[in-house]
């Protein structure tokens, strides 16, 4: 694949940012790499790893004369980082970011954007519950959705080359509108992160109870919620902050739904339990024909195990 | 392996039960399978798959001359089928099942089991979101736990006959008593299977909202939960009839514990979160430690793969 952009800029060197650029080595997308993390060990490891050409101490020097600059810091940090680096950016580059929730970074970011920069928010939906920059691979966006939100006033060609480097790292690319993003990302991925954060929480009350045997066990339902559970703790708490309302929404209709089906316990209500479990399958069977997963025993993971490509 | 049992009859040919016999065949464990279920699809396909050398059109007729039943019927169906195979068991042959609650089980079996026959409850920590004779597969069963409720007064030579089988399939076996037992998968199964539902279901009704983009977009933790909501919808039905209490005791605390990190959220309170966060992310590392998943990003999966060896 072509160059796409000749000099990136990574702000953050965590999970996402260091699978970028691990892509962008693979596919040849990027001329020069330049990194900026706030801690000199994960500039360190970024070098040694060796997904970076150059590391900088600062922000506003990583993004000096960079094409793309890719914000890939929390969510609850990306206003602060703008501010600092928004007069050094060049004029005619590209800013994106890479937080999960829309609506708060473009309240803390667009208005910082020098004029004759352009700023188009971001999100892929890919992630291990690892992080930091050893936990990046290759192959981590291959197949997974990468939401663009452009803004009103988006150059069409900026947009496009954004598109080009991002379906060149393996990802399939929509585009929505920032506050439509925020409330789907609320149903499919923040509220069940809170509840399995909370299932888990739950169980380690009991385990003071019964000692190890919670942890020994953990079969296949628990396991499944550790995993979500294990996801950055800095990450997750901005996501819930900054997506407060449309959060807040999805766990008021989880509530009155989980108390329905407490209910048909209580009350011995197997047809309503039956049909509602039923229900449940068939949306399951979507999600395999939609293609974000497979029928097969090892669930479509077998892929991210490569980590190095 | 050396043959534990000369004939073995399976009543009920669903994802465990085709499992154990494609497990008992890899390893020579048992000399004759003989197998019931209603449907005569199911008895055609065990024949046609070639997991059971008998098929019989009742219970009653499968477990003749049978060394050891293993009643793999949906939790709801144990007590008819043991009063059905009752009259026709084999003085001195071993009735087991592999029900995910096991009071419910032992008090509707139990008593209509004859003298000089051992009953011993026990319940097999491994699944899919599979079912029917066609979703077996031999390496089900490795390195799961496979749990066994001895009742007082088991006999402890049929006890460790039946452990010798349980390890030849590949499991990890471990003892407990009736009610704990219901009350360790309560949390680490149960209820996180009940959340997975409802947290589908909530989804379900979004995805009228916003037509097929829940599906589409349905990332790690959305994903994860319909995987498990997927399950046998009548087993499921039956496991939370039948360990009611339990259930309901975790389920309480697990709203207490919801509203609290909904507060939270509410509030803004964004050290709460954090500190619950990076709780649970130790949890996980426990069960990583405990051996029962690994750090792999493929998750541990991949043996499950090998559907058939």
């Amino acid at each position: 694949m072509s160059r796409v952009y000749e000099r990136v800029a990574l702000i953050g060197l965590g999970l996402i940012a260091s699978s970028m650029a691990h892509a962008m080595r693979a596919q040849g997308l990027a001329g020069h790499i330049a990194g900026h993390a706030k801690t000199a060990e994960s500039r360190q490891a970024a070098l040694d790893i060796g997904f970076c050409d150059t590391v900088h101490s600062t922000a506003a020097e990583a993004v000096a004369d960079a094409d793309l600059v890719v914000l890939a810091v929390p969510v609850g940090a990306m206003g602060e980082v703008a501010a600092e680096i928004a007069p050094y950016l060049k004029p005619g580059c590209t800013v994106t970011d890479v937080g999960s929730v829309k609506g708060a970074v473009v309240e803390a970011v667009a208005p910082q954007v020098p004029q004759g920069v352009q700023f188009i928010p971001g999100h892929p939906m890919a992630g291990t519950e690892y992080s930091g920059p050893h936990s990046g691979f290759a192959a981590l966006f291959r197949n997974r959705w990468w939401l663009l939100t452009p803004l009103e006033g988006t150059d069409p060609a900026a947009l496009d080359r954004l598109r080009r480097l991002v379906e060149g790292l393996g990802a399939k690319v929509d585009t929505m509108e920032v506050a439509h993003h925020d409330l789907v990302v609320a149903v499919v991925s923040h509220a069940p992160h809170l509840i399995a954060y909370t299932m888990v929480g739950v169980a380690d009350h009991m385990r003071r109870v019964s000692s190890s045997e919670i942890i020994q066990y953990s079969a296949a339902g628990f396991r499944d919620f550790t995993r979500i559970a294990a996801s950055d703790p800095t990450m997750w708490r901005d996501v819930f902050l900054t997506n407060r309302e449309a959060v807040l929404d999805i766990l008021g209709r989880f509530n009155e739904e989980l108390f329905m089906l407490q209910r048909a316990i209580r009350m011995g209500d197997g047809e309503q339990l039956h049909a509602y479990f039923t229900r449940t399958r068939a949306i399951r069977r979507g999600i395999i024909e939609a293609g974000q997963d497979t029928a097969a025993p090892d669930f479509g993971r077998v892929g991210d195990s490569v980590r190095k490509d």
